[in-house]
């Protein structure tokens, strides 16, 4: 960490300042520039605040060199593979996950449970408790639900991915599905990352669509501190001022997320979009741009779909999409998952 | 509901959309405008979803007439009022909240109670468990700095407000303040906020810093609906393209809530600055923009300060700030709590 | 376009809204729906602007059918092509422009065209004035640098783009280019965009980075309505709040814009992420999202450009490109220019 | 200027690094931090492009401690002052200008003009040329527009203010107006703002919805650069999220223009809200944040507006917001002008 003093900072000031960073026990070098200083902070500095010091009034201005995680990034690890009996979430691979945005009912589940293992997916999706921003919106079939998306995915041999929309259900569906989702809107809810550090399953994180990358992989790093390294990160758009999408897919995360964390990531279509006619393009886009697979809603009838339907392929839509990807996979040089 | 269908809608199609409204037991009227066909959905449709409708390919817009909440409605209630003892958060007040961002030990609480008593501040603030968006930031000092609140708050008859940051927090927390906040990380936390309908407290609930007004007013509903009509929303700036404060403080959110809503709504200037110098002129403009009241982080030496501050006022500071209020008020009309 | 009146609409109300509607030759049908009524404009009301009834106290909303724009919509057209002798803009044909940020010297001018050529490239890129946010920052050579860049192109038969940064400059560089490109911070520079319909060249227009599509679209619509349907659309990034890139790519425009407009969009990865190491898969996602080609700076030595080195590809950089775009190409059935 | 550079930066690299400091003439100090080297370039750097050295491979991050702008700042004078005959636009005067969107005829100039004569007011606005997002709008009524407000504001003793939207306008319009005004979308038409700078009238320059207070103040810069210094600033919101305003006006931008500019700005409550029914409350948060004015929009009868109907206040709310400014002044020692 660097702090810039002002010009003509004051010695009284300046002893405040100094004190106050042995009181921290940390060490630093005084570089005296004409009427300004620089100091320089020795040794780990990683954890500490840069607006410890900015409060300072001598202090211009305060520069990190290092950065605000570390187990997610390159630096601890090159790459971290999230393994299943049959295969494997990594780079040079592509996972497709697909499912109904909630378990609408047990007719439904096993139809749609039926029809990806037909067309050779692996992960199921399947909502079953809903974040939804009205409180009058359909909330999910909850318990009920999970346990259809369970008896469906032993027929049919499927892992599954279902939301923890809270402390009190990531106690239950850790129970009941492979993978333990985190939506868009708890991305930062801190405690429920904490709790998700400590279960034997892995995590699909998603971006909290008015998160950074920088927070993003910051989230990550609360559920990795807490021993669980298994985290897949999702980009499924943030919040701009464009409104013919639901959200803008920040198609520059994959690329960024590749060059700076170990972690996989995934693309979310179907929420950036909020809209079905782009989905399959920017599920391309999406591979184009090094992501490790995609998550879509698909239902076999979104006119009728309790919720999302506006953003669900129906399943010849998704088979288009499918069929798409593949050849463009070829030419990547991608294994489709 | 107004469903506006495209232009030479086929008949087939027609009649799915009309059988699906029958089987959510709505009733319709059909209007025909030449080529193209307009549904006008009778009867309470508030609580049905636009998209519903849109996922049918003849359809082209969906329009809804009445707004997505109602317990927090100026048609529900002109006024919510919330009373304490010896005064009332409401319009024409202007209630000063204020505090340091994290309750760090005994002596500073202590400090900081006896400033706030001595100044005629009725209510204090001060956190104990802290969302930072770092595992390595200061996370707070938990149920300790929860007993210095209670014993520093009785000792100067002060009421207190301190953040629940999940459920379990919430479950101790009630019993420690006069009011539970909702941090702007957690504004659409939903399974945090139907828990807070049902306790007794007032519940202080920020805006999340990327939600719309109408997002936030729905925020607000999910607490109303399970019973807890006793809600202070808090405007804390929203992110934009703008660096040179933390987030822009949303000066419209005042009049528009007050237009839209039978709730209070104060303003937090700290954190939509994020930096000291400027948080008493946008106290001043909150208040010249009908907002009820403010609540500012303050510190008895802000540069030692463990966490935000740089955004905490000093005790100079703040009595200046409060002296400037109390000027403006007289002008307003506006009695100063 | 369809206006919905509040409830219980007094009668004089409603008369001036009819008089006024009449007044504007406009005809309308009233629809009695219970207590609320609805007015239907009838005939060509696509010029006219919603807010000219809003204004009415008794006018709840008011939702227009039509798009604001003709020309340049797929209804007017299905496709624009843009021909050159040799080849053309258009569906399934891919086009690389390339060249450096600002025309330097003369030797970089004949280096940079050689290179060109000699990979296949068939449109140059170089900018003559630019318009740069600091009025400190080099602003280009001008008209000297226009020169070079004519030579150096007929010496190696390549077309040439270059920017128009206002009325003046246009008058000159149309005599010097093949196609005229208006920058981002000029998109709403509406008296150069009137100027532009009259020129006989092809227009780049590029995507204000502030602008919806719709907007984007009307900026076009103004080339369009004085005659010069030659347009060429450009994505080159929103301002949002993610800070590891200049811009983001908004990635969903190349869809959307295929879905409702007859011109052709290129995409500009280069100013979109501002930083060299990820432009190459932002270019291949955008081939993969039905971009119509790319404009990429190049610069024999980024290290010593006098403006945007940072997002500028070395000659390797963009040979290694090229070679992964034809690739993809052949996966996605596009030929590449 | 400080360049951080990389660690284990080789010899070479290093020596290409100082060799094209060295060409440009600046001198500079190398530190050595350990592994990592820190070079701080001496002497007048302000100018110099942080990205000229990004580039390099071995570069980390480069630090500006110098604000991009000097003529506009604190540092070159204190305060700017626009004076005309009677009155000064500066701190701690309010300055109210009113008037049309657009000059619709003759008849509703001169009633406009009569009624801010009779309601104390100074200067009128009025827009001739009007640039719009649609060419189908209504685009002013141009020349003849001009010569009714020159008409009417001699009669009435007003000065009045209207947009240059172009160079071709600017060179009529200098000679009927006293001052001119730049538009929110051509806040960055350089070649625009460079004309500005030879003109011996004040600009009333407003902020780009896309721009940062940084960027404003340089487009400011460039204004003053070429000599014309009287510049007075406007904030009129930018573009966020938030739906329920055309733009969120920034009332920080207040503030921190006052902290770091000497040039005095105004607010226009109308183009933030989009709506007439905050204005007035825009007003006095403006007001209340140390804004030196306002620009509002007025129309005897919005209803019939050709442009803006739906934000422009009538007469009578006019005088009502007026009444409610006077009364906040004398709280804050203002003077109304």
């Amino acid at each position: 960490m660097i702090i810039f003093l002002k010009n003509n900072c004051e010695n009284n000031e300046l002893e405040k300042l100094k004190n106050t960073i042995k009181s921290m026990n940390l060490k630093f070098k005084l570089y005296n520039h004409g009427e300004r200083n620089i100091i320089e902070l020795i040794g780990e500095d990683r954890y500490f605040s840069k607006e410890r010091f900015e409060t300072f009034t001598c202090v211009e201005k305060v520069v990190k060199i290092l950065k605000p995680y570390y187990l997610v990034s390159k630096e601890y690890k090159n790459e971290t593979i999230i393994k299943f009996n049959d295969f494997e979430i990594k780079n040079n691979n592509f996972t497709i996950i697909a499912g109904p945005c909630s378990i609408e009912d047990r007719d439904m589940t096993f139809e749609i449970a039926h029809f990806l293992k037909e067309n050779g997916i692996k992960i199921m999706r399947g909502g079953a408790f809903k974040p939804r921003t009205s409180p009058y919106s359909f909330q999910g079939n909850g318990m009920k639900a999970l346990e259809y998306l369970k008896e469906a995915s032993e027929k049919y041999n499927l892992l599954t991915v279902s939301e923890a929309v809270g402390i009190d259900v990531l106690k239950e569906i850790k129970n009941y599905v492979d993978i333990v989702q985190v939506g868009s809107r708890n991305s930062q809810n801190f405690e429920l990352l904490k709790n998700l550090g400590s279960i034997n399953k892995p995590v699909l994180l998603k971006r909290g669509f008015m998160n950074t990358i920088e927070e993003f992989l910051q989230s990550a790093e609360y559920i990795a501190l807490r021993g669980n390294k298994n985290i897949i990160l999702c980009e499924r758009g943030i919040r701009t001022f464009e409104n013919q999408t639901r959200n803008t897919l920040d198609i520059s995360a994959f690329p960024l997320i590749k060059l700076n964390s170990n972690l996989p990531i995934i693309s979310d279509p179907s929420h950036a979009a909020g809209r079905r006619d782009i989905i399959p393009t920017l599920a391309k886009a999406s591979m184009a741009s090094g992501a490790n697979g995609i998550i879509v809603e698909i239902h076999p009838n979104p006119e009728k779909a309790l919720s999302d339907g506006k953003q669900s392929l129906n399943f010849k839509e998704f088979q288009s999409m499918v069929k798409e990807l593949i050849n463009l996979s070829s030419a990547l040089n991608i294994k489709i998952n």
